[in-house]
C-alpha cells in the first residue's frame, strides 16, 4: 500500500445557511479544497452524510454532487455511519489512494440540518440510536448521553463543573475560529444556568444543529512532496463498531469502539498516546469528550473529567483537544464533522491555524464517533 | 493490487416480509453466505442500503448489523448510491481485499420497503431523483422511465410489445427461481392489459416493492483456490456517475453512466461485450433493460427493443440476460439488488443455478443502476 497525503482542505462558515441549498454548500467547499490543493480534476470522490434523506429529502447525493462540481462521470460514493460518516469517508478515500486504484480523491462531508423543524431534526438524529430498543421508546440523544454522564459522575466522581469546563474550553478555542457557528466565549456559570435538556446535561453541554460541509483532497505522498506546502501524511487509520444500543454494553462510561479504533490507528502509525501533539475529538456533548480521551488512552480511565479542569487539554496545555472549537462551538453538521476535524489537524500541522495555532505540533489525531459510540473512526496524521 | 474471489453467497426468499425485522433478514442472509464460504469470522463488512432512514426509521445500520451478526468491533460501512448501493458495496469490498487492507470481507445489501405505505415508499424512492428539479414538481420514477420509454419508441421505433417481452422473459426466468418474489410466468397480453402506471408503462412493466437482503463473502484468490468449489474471480469493476436529473442529459435514451462504468469494467477485465456469457442488468422498468444492453455494447444503439423479441436474451439465446428473473420477477429491495445480481452470476458460473442453469458460462457481468441512471456500477466475473 502507498503512503497518502492530504494536499488540500476547504471549509466555509458553518451555521444556519437558509439561503443556500445542499448542492451550493458542497460546491463552494469542494472548490476551496481543489484550489488549496492546486488541482482541477479528481479521479474519484466520497461524500459522508448521515441522513440527507430525512434532512433534505434527497438521497443519491454522491452523483448529484459530483455532477454539480462538474466532475461526472467520476465514481462518487456516499458513505454513512451516523455522525462518523465524515471520518468513514476519509478512511475509504485513504484506502482508495493507498491501494493504487486512484491518485486524486476528494473526500467530503455534508449535512444540511436546519431545513426541517426541531422535532424532525431530533427524529432524524435519533435514527443513529437503536430505534427498536431506544428511539421508539422515547429517548433521544441528549437523554442517552445524560445516562452516560450520570454514570460517569457516580462511578468516577466527575463533577457538573468539570462537564461545563469542556464547553468553556471549546468555546474559548472556537472564539478564535472565524468559521465556527458560535465563535464566542462562555463561562462555567452560563453553562450551569443554561436551560436543562436532560439532567445533568444543559443546552450549553450540547453541540448545535448546523448546516455545513467540509472537503479535503488526498493523493500519493510523492505527488504531495512536489508541492510548495508542508506535507501532511495519514499514518494511521482505525475503524470499529459496537452495539448502537447503550443497554447492550457492559459499562456505558466506556467507549469500546473508540478504544478499538484508536488501538488500530496507533498500531498502523506505530505511535502511542503520548506521541500525539494535538487532538480533535467528537464532543457532541461535554461528557463525550471526557469519555473519548479516556478510551484513546490520553488520560487514565475515570480521569477525563479532570483534564479540562487542570487545563491539560487547553490550547497551551500538554495536549490541546478541540483547538477548532470542537463540535460544541464550531457546530455539528453531522456528516461533515469528521472531515472538518481533519481540516483543523492539517491547518495546525501546516502552521495555518491563526490565533489558535499550537506551537511545534507535528502529530495530530482525529476521532469521529457515531451515535452514542456505536461506531468510531480514528486517524493519525504527521507533518513531514 | 491482489486478485479477489467471491467464496460465499447467501440469499433468502424475497417478498413482503412483515414478520421479520431489518436485522433479522440481514442476519439470516449473512449466515447463509458465511456458511457457504466456510468461514466464521470476517475482517470488515459493507452494507448497501438506499434509504433505511426513510423506509424503517433507522440509520447507522452498518454498526447495528455488524453487532447483530456477532462481528462487532469489525469495521462496518454503509454505502449508498440509490438503487446501485449493493453494487457500490461490492466495489468497495473488492477494493479493500485487493488493496491488502483486509482478507475476508462480507458485502451485503438490504432494504425493507413494505413497513411503510405506498405513498411513503414512492416518496422514499423519489429521493433518488433530483428533488429540486424533478421530485418536488410531482414526477415519480415510473414517470421518469415513461419519458425514457416514449423517447426510445419515437427515436428507434421500439414497440409496446417489445417492452412487454422483456417482462415476459424475466418472469419466465423468475418462474425457475424459488427465491423470487413473483416466481410465475406472464404473457404479453397480461402486460398490455395490466393497469396503466405512467403511459406507456403499465404495472407489469415495473419492478415491485420488496423486502430482502443478499450477502457475499470476498477473499484473496489464493485463499479461494484452497477451497473445494469452483473459483469465481472479480476481473473488472467500473463505477460512474451522470446528472441524476433527466433534464440535464443530452439524450435521455442513452445511459452515459452505464456506458462509462461498462467501459472501465471491460478495460480492467480486458474483455469485450462479445466475451460476456451471462448478464444481470438493472430492469427496474422494462425500458431500462433495453437501454442498458445498448449502453453496455451488447446490442447496437437503438436495437435493445429487438433483443427480447428475437430471443437472443432468453435463457437459451446468444446472451442470456437476467436469468435470475431480474428486478421484475425476483423483486427489487433497492439496496440489495446489486448484491443479488452477483449471487446469480456466481451461482451460474458455479453450475448451481438449477432449472435456469445456462450451459458453459464462464464470464458473467452485473450492471446495477441508481435512479434514472445517475449512477452505475458494473462488475465482470470469471470462473477459473
Amino acid at each position: 500500500m502507498r503512503d497518502v497525503a492530504v494536499i488540500g482542505v476547504g471549509m466555509t462558515k458553518w451555521g444556519e445557511l437558509w439561503e443556500k441549498s445542499l448542492r451550493t454548500i458542497f460546491v463552494e467547499t469542494a472548490l476551496l479544497a481543489l484550489d488549496d490543493a492546486g488541482v482541477d480534476r479528481i479521479d474519484s470522490m466520497y461524500v459522508g452524510s448521515m441522513s440527507s434523506g430525512l434532512f433534505v429529502g434527497q438521497e443519491h447525493i454522491a452523483s448529484l454532487l459530483a455532477d454539480y462540481l462538474g466532475q461526472a462521470p467520476v465514481p462518487s460514493a456516499r458513505v454513512e455511519t451516523a455522525c462518523a460518516s465524515g471520518g468513514l469517508a476519509l478512511r475509504l478515500g485513504f484506502m482508495e489512494v493507498a491501494s493504487g486504484m486512484s491518485d486524486v480523491v476528494l473526500v467530503s462531508g455534508i449535512e444540511k440540518m436546519t431545513d426541517v423543524n426541531g422535532y424532525e431534526a431530533t427524529y432524524a438524529l435519533g435514527t443513529a440510536a437503536d430505534q427498536e430498543y431506544e428511539g421508539y421508546h422515547g429517548i433521544t440523544f441528549p437523554g442517552l448521553y445524560a445516562l452516560i454522564a450520570r454514570a460517569h459522575m457516580e462511578k468516577y466522581g466527575t463533577t457538573r463543573e468539570q462537564l461545563a469546563l469542556v464547553a468553556v474550553k471549546n468555546h474559548l478555542n472556537g472564539s478564535k475560529n472565524p468559521l465556527a457557528q458560535y465563535p464566542f466565549k462562555i463561562t462555567v456559570d452560563s453553562v450551569l444556568n443554561s436551560v436543562m435538556v436532560a439532567d445533568p446535561l444543559r443546552i450549553l453541554d450540547c453541540s448545535p444543529i448546523t448546516d455545513g460541509a467540509a472537503a479535503v483532497i488526498l493523493c500519493p505522498i510523492e505527488t504531495a512532496r512536489k508541492m510548495n506546502k508542508p506535507v501532511v501524511k495519514i499514518i494511521g487509520s482505525g475503524h470499529a463498531t459496537d452495539s448502537i444500543a447503550l443497554s447492550s454494553r457492559k459499562d456505558i462510561t466506556w467507549l469500546e469502539a473508540t478504544y478499538q479504533a484508536g488501538k488500530r490507528a496507533y498500531a498502523m502509525a506505530n505511535k502511542k498516546p503520548k506521541d500525539i501533539d494535538i487532538l480533535e475529538v467528537h464532543d457532541c456533548f461535554t461528557i463525550a469528550e471526557i469519555c473519548v480521551i479516556e478510551a484513546l488512552g490520553i488520560v487514565e480511565k475515570g480521569k477525563g473529567g479532570e483534564a479540562a479542569e487542570n487545563e491539560i487539554t487547553y490550547l497551551e496545555g500538554k495536549i490541546p483537544v478541540n483547538t477548532s472549537g470542537g463540535l460544541k462551538a464550531k457546530g455539528h453538521p453531522v456528516g461533515a464533522t469528521g472531515v472538518a476535524q481533519v481540516i483543523e489537524i492539517v491547518k495546525q500541522l501546516r502552521g495555518e491555524a491563526g490565533k489558535r495555532q499550537v506551537k511545534d505540533s507535528r502529530i495530530g489525531m482525529a476521532q469521529n464517533m457515531g451515535g452514542s459510540g456505536g461506531s468510531t473512526v480514528v486517524h493519525i496524521f504527521e507533518r513531514e
